[in-house]
């Protein structure tokens, strides 16, 4: 939320933070970002790279990564703020294969810099170095599924390990990671929609929460001009700040509305830039018309960020 | 030759920098340092750790660790000045039995952070981080000994890639390290005198160059005081800087008057803290006066400018 002056040097990147739980989805919303604005201005770090201890350590000590102390807060937010002023940094890294910290790896801030983790947005000098903030917030069933199979397919967990390490969590989860949710500019609840029994392949819908501590584009006379009837604006109860609009994209919404919609909030730009492609991919490889419009919305605060510079 | 203002706040702490030759020392130096101070109150760190490539690696590219383009030059001055300034850093770590980098450590700077390395005098910036700084400058038969000795028995090096590293390195030796014999305050030659044919057992003298970029002690006044054959003070050409003062002490200076010599140079300094125990332990267990005096000399800066801040 940090704002800019336009007397700034423009080779300060836009920064974006993402912060949601394990298995909520970061790092698919960030690589489709990363995809559409290409490596050559864009760079994407991941703050699980942070972790103090390694994954032995960590049984040892009983810390789950959720926890800040089990992570270097410190560290990440002083790369943060080398990163937000356009200084390069040597960024440790975690290999989630072997559970082992290793060599680190040297990143250069380039336009845009997208910032994933458990804790992106735990620390006010961590959030104070964000342009735009978003958690991630799925159903939980979702959430577990998702992580079930990526720890047993990437990371080399049983099911079993998964889920008792769920469990195990659980009460940091609430401690820790939910709470960053009233942190952020942008909530994103991407999944099947609860309390329903449809199909397991029923595409994922997705609401959007667009608080007002960013300037959104219009979505209610961007819904009025374009004709779909698989998106609509609401106002829900956003704890003590109020009603605030949200967005809801639902699953079955096709192509061809989620483009005229796409284009529509691109065109309130007013950049030269075509709209970005290669949005909404799903790691099944499938694409998920909500999780495009959602990236979509993310890219219009980043790429309107590069003018207020 | 950084210099710090009396409301500067107390945390910052005193940094020394120690640049010389691979072999010339540096860490033997350092470590009495660490010793005399503490680890509580002290800090080492060494610049080898920011090498950009491994071993295998610089093979491939032709690079050797002299090359500032084989070192993360720009962390290493982000580093420092963090350091400098009282922030905790993940400073990289290169294991030098497997020529391998590896997991970063935690640094939070105490007291007296010692920052050795090939290039640590390289930049400006660098520079600008230090109370005080050293490059070391034995005869280059002895590093050449001293090299061959460490590398063949800790590095896993063969003496034969030992002298023919010895030959390959000498051009980036001659461009790279030895010009910052300039940008020091004090310049140590520890090591056999030059010329002559001492026996391999004669102890170490040394010549400790005293520019006037930071304040010493009045040696003259000291050696007047103080009945010592094995110590004189000369002035030595310096270059363009014309004449500076220069401490030479012969390695068969007793226990005894290289004692009454420390207790003269740490009385002026004005503080309750005694002369500090443990210096002048060489890497085989002797220990030497010279090398004592030349730590003593060092904590005298270190210790003095504490009071500075």
């Amino acid at each position: 939320m940090a704002l800019r002056q336009p007397d700034e040097p423009s080779r300060r990147p836009v920064m974006l933070g993402i912060a949601g739980d394990s298995g909520a989805g970061k790092t698919t919303l960030t690589r489709g970002l990363v995809r559409a604005l290409g490596t050559s201005r864009s760079t994407s770090i991941c703050l699980d790279d942070y972790h103090r201890y390694d994954r032995a350590e960590r049984r040892r000590l009983r810390y789950t990564p959720l926890q800040p102390a089990c992570n270097y807060m410190d560290i990440i937010e002083q790369h943060l703020g080398l990163l937000a002023s356009g200084s390069p940094v040597l960024k440790p890294v975690y290999d989630h294969a072997t559970g082992r910290l290793t060599r680190p790896e040297f990143v250069v801030p380039r336009d845009f810099v997208m910032v994933e983790g458990l804790l992106s947005l735990h620390t006010p000098p961590s959030r104070a170095c964000f342009d735009v903030s978003v958690f991630i917030e799925p159903p939980e069933s979702d959430r577990r599924d998702w992580k079930i199979r990526r720890d047993t397919t990437e990371r080399g967990y049983e099911r079993t390990q998964v889920l008792s390490e769920l469990t195990r969590r659980e009460d940091d989860a609430e401690e820790f990671i939910r709470p960053q949710r009233h942190e952020s500019d942008i909530v994103i609840s991407l999944g099947h929609i609860e309390g329903r029994d449809d199909p397991v392949d029923t595409p994922l819908s997705a609401t959007i929460l667009l608080r007002p501590t960013i300037d959104h584009p219009n979505f209610a006379e961007i819904l009025d001009s374009v004709p779909t009837r698989a998106m609509h604006v609401k106002q829900v109860h956003d704890g003590d700040r109020g009603l605030v609009e949200a967005l809801h994209v639902h699953g079955y919404a096709s192509t061809e509305e989620s483009s005229l919609v796409a284009k529509a909030i691109w065109d309130r730009l007013h950049v030269r830039e075509p709209p970005p492609h290669g949005l909404g991919l799903l790691d099944n490889g499938e694409v998920n018309e909500p999780l495009r419009l959602a990236q979509l919305i993310l890219l219009y605060h980043l790429v309107g960020s590069t003018g207020l510079r």
